[in-house]
């Protein structure tokens, strides 16, 4: 009964790819394109040791694995209501086999699965610093750096991955010295930047970042990824991400 | 006689501002758009403590001084030679009052000024590293990390700066994370950013770099800044920073 994994409170949504669907919570923090385009931007082979951290409902680990045909994917999530989500969407879109999700603090990662383990991380950390908000629910966790932040990432990931593994995040546009800052102090060389523009014009809000554990400086700026024409309807490079063409 | 400033083997160009001039030894380093587009990045109001560092002919000094009608300021130069023609070139254009070059290792920068003296840097250092050359003529110490790098340019500056000075950097696209945690590294806080595209639709060159001592983090990436049109014309904003428009 694949409708007893929607509880009350929650909505079924689609993810626009390979009929994928996911669970959220109709109150709760709802993923946004930023997901999708971290998902696309990073790749892995169908054997790499691949953990999504920060995971939420399991966005990115679902659209993630799938995109990339891996035979095993970990999705790490601190808060259990969260984690259970991701269990059950994960569940409908019958993928139990392939992705295991962990309840846990990112502190632990190296606990899980040990030192220079992991080939590939994506993460889509908590936006906000402390100081951007007062309040502490399951929203405020999400989107601000209460539980974690940009240090502890960057070090936990650094830890667990292999020598020549990588790391893919999305973040703030804004944060991109610290974000920089933090990888390199922990290993992870930057390699390739992607600058997201939510409309042609406009201000960048976000950025992709693709570092490598060990590798020598070098960073290669790919050309901005721009998300909506001017008249606000998608242009064909995010139709292309959603897969919609 | 002003002619007499022009040596053997040397030519006047025109630095299409002002009606400013410039000595270039014909087979020496040449400066190129990055020079003219650091000029116009950054900004000084006319009492600042200004200082050019990696000033080669003194390009960046004279245009910089220029364009912010600043009352005095100074060109450090390591090489005897080219601090000897961005002297004469200075003299050439009339500027002795407000224009003094300093032949000296940026090493001595807190030993000419004192910690924590100087408003505003502009530096387009040496873009390659070491590895990358095997001679050590004027042009290689000019182009390769020879004589001095990015840790030190930013050390140093972060000393000579007062608190909430600014540093304004041209460097190559592909060095920008390691510019970035250099600056971080030495309370150079970047705070702007631009991408620098030689040509529309073509890989990024270089980048500008705005950065302030003691700053909370926070970066504001500006829009690409492309040079030249797919045809090979110069764009418009290029033509305004050449001001011929």
């Amino acid at each position: 009964m694949k409708n007893n994994l929607v509880h009350e409170g929650e909505r079924l949504d689609d993810l626009e790819y390979n009929d994928l669907k996911l669970i959220q919570n109709i109150k709760g923090y709802k993923f946004s394109t930023d997901s999708v385009i971290l998902a696309n931007f990073g790749h892995a082979r169908p054997n790499d040791v691949y953990v999504d951290l920060c995971s939420g409902s399991g966005v990115v680990a679902i659209l993630f694995s799938c995109k990339n045909n891996l035979n095993k994917a970990y999705a790490l999530e601190l808060q259990p209501a969260l984690a259970d989500m991701a269990k059950r969407s994960i569940e409908f879109n019958g993928l139990e086999e392939k992705i295991e999700v962990i309840n846990d603090d990112l502190l632990n990662l190296d606990k899980v699965f040990g030192c220079e383990k992991v080939d590939v991380i994506t993460v889509n950390p908590p936006y906000n610093e402390v100081g951007e908000t007062s309040v502490t629910d399951e929203i405020a966790i999400a989107t601000h750096e209460l539980k974690t932040n940009l240090e502890t990432i960057a070090r936990v990931s650094s830890r667990a991955l292999k020598f020549g593994g990588k790391l893919y995040m999305v973040h703030r546009a804004d944060r991109l010295a610290s974000i920089i800052y933090e990888l390199k102090k922990n290993k992870l060389e930057p390699k390739v930047m992607r600058v997201v523009y939510p409309k042609v014009g406009k201000e960048p809000n976000l950025v992709l970042i693709e570092a490598k554990k060990g590798a020598k400086p070098g960073l290669k700026i790919m050309q901005p990824l721009i998300l909506n024409n001017e008249d606000g309807t998608e242009t064909e490079e995010l139709k292309k991400i959603y897969s919609r063409k």
